[in-house]
């Protein structure tokens, strides 16, 4: 059931929960909590809306069988669909912005917008037919940053690309036999990483749309990173950079 | 059932097959292959056992129902328990060393090892009862690599980094509230790197055994990273360290 329901999905675990309650955007109609949950969760933000404290039984009955919920589950719509404009239009610069070129794994997606939170980026950008959709499995794996990154969904991604380089961005393709390593190819301004899905890697009409294809240096032993290792690396990178190196508005 | 019998395990997927078979130390007692699988994996590796061509679904049959096979299944012997000092003497310096503190998780722990195997690590050690046993889960997750890297498993992770520490290794705590930022505390040395788990972190006395504590920089939005993704970070920086100065066997 993967955490769906006709009316909504349902959220579960502690800090899934509490990013949820913290994101005005999040519309909650319905929140199951055991008392201890609600201790640990606290009433500044279970305040905002009406709960039931109820056992912990109830919790896990409305849940996937394996659902690590630590006592809580809330039943929410989806968030609202944002624009790519609107984001560029709200973050501040540097910017860094993610693109997930058919990355279907809700786990990957998740600990990918866990890292993203943690580096400050902008938004993850997946193709809307090619990405897991919003669930309670994404939301877990992803820690609360589905409540704190914008998942901006587009039709098409070279497009999406398209629109980042006019608007400044250095488009970087994350690929096995990229032509410079990373850590040569990182700008200091605005950029965009792009990843492909494990196995396929990027198709070729996304990798042609960046402006430099750079590659992970890792060992002939595997044949690649899990790509959530490899996104992880490349926010680091970019970050590290930026911190090492004067902004300039000049660089590229 | 996890991939477990009581006469082996089950390894599956072409990528930790492939490297089951190459691996002289693996003794496999049986294999099933799809017509398609063999033809993948080659005749050069799979000429080292006696396998049988099989219908996908008797493939499935021996495996947990989730399991992503790909048309292979192998019965195994887990591998012969390996020693640290094994280790430590068969291997290239500069090293760097992972050491898990009661990471539980076989997924996080496959990648970990997929990442481990990609930047050279020279062995990945964990306590034994409380990390993941050698399983389908945890050999696929890693994607070849626990045929790969050695995973040793000490009694005492404390003791394993004093023995580390007088082989002269600089062992570094990775924990969100280190003093360091990591990027400064990396050697060009051999190199441990501590990680605790997800959740409770690091234990106090494996902390205090290490030399230094290090943070990698992340926003205040989340609490921490995935694991696997901080090792993954942990490993890129330090053999991007070790490119970007000379080696030196007077560094510390």
């Amino acid at each position: 059931m993967q955490g769906f329901e006709r009316d909504g999905l349902w959220l579960y675990g502690l800090h899934a929960a509490r990013a949820a309650l913290a994101n005005n955007k999040r519309r909650i109609k319905r929140a199951l909590v055991t008392e201890r949950a609600a201790t640990e969760i606290g009433s500044a933000l279970l305040g905002r809306i009406g709960y039931t404290v109820v056992q912990v039984s109830e919790v896990a009955r409305v849940l996937p069988p394996a659902a690590v919920h630590q006592g809580v589950a809330l039943l929410c719509d989806r968030l609202p669909r944002i624009a790519l404009e609107d984001v560029l239009a709200s973050a501040q610069p540097p910017r860094i912005v993610l693109v997930l070129d058919q990355i279907e794994d809700p786990q990957n997606v998740g600990a990918i917008l866990r890292t993203a939170a943690g580096f400050g980026a902008a938004a993850v950008i997946v193709q809307d037919r090619h990405a897991p959709a919003e669930s309670g499995v994404l939301a877990k794996a992803a820690s609360g940053a589905l409540d704190i990154v914008p998942y901006v969904e587009v039709t098409n991604i070279a497009r999406a690309l398209d629109i980042l380089g006019r608007n400044g961005f250095w488009r970087i393709a994350l690929a096995a036999d990229g032509e410079s390593p990373l850590a040569e190819t990182a700008a200091t301004d605005d950029t965009v990483l792009v990843l492909g899905g494990e196995g396929r890697g990027l198709r070729r009409l996304v990798r042609q749309t960046c402006d430099i294809a750079a590659y992970i240096p890792i060992t002939g032993k595997i044949e690649s990173l899990n790509v959530s290792n490899a996104a992880a690396i490349g926010l680091y990178e970019l970050r590290r950079n930026e911190r090492a190196k004067p902004t300039s508005a000049l660089d590229h």
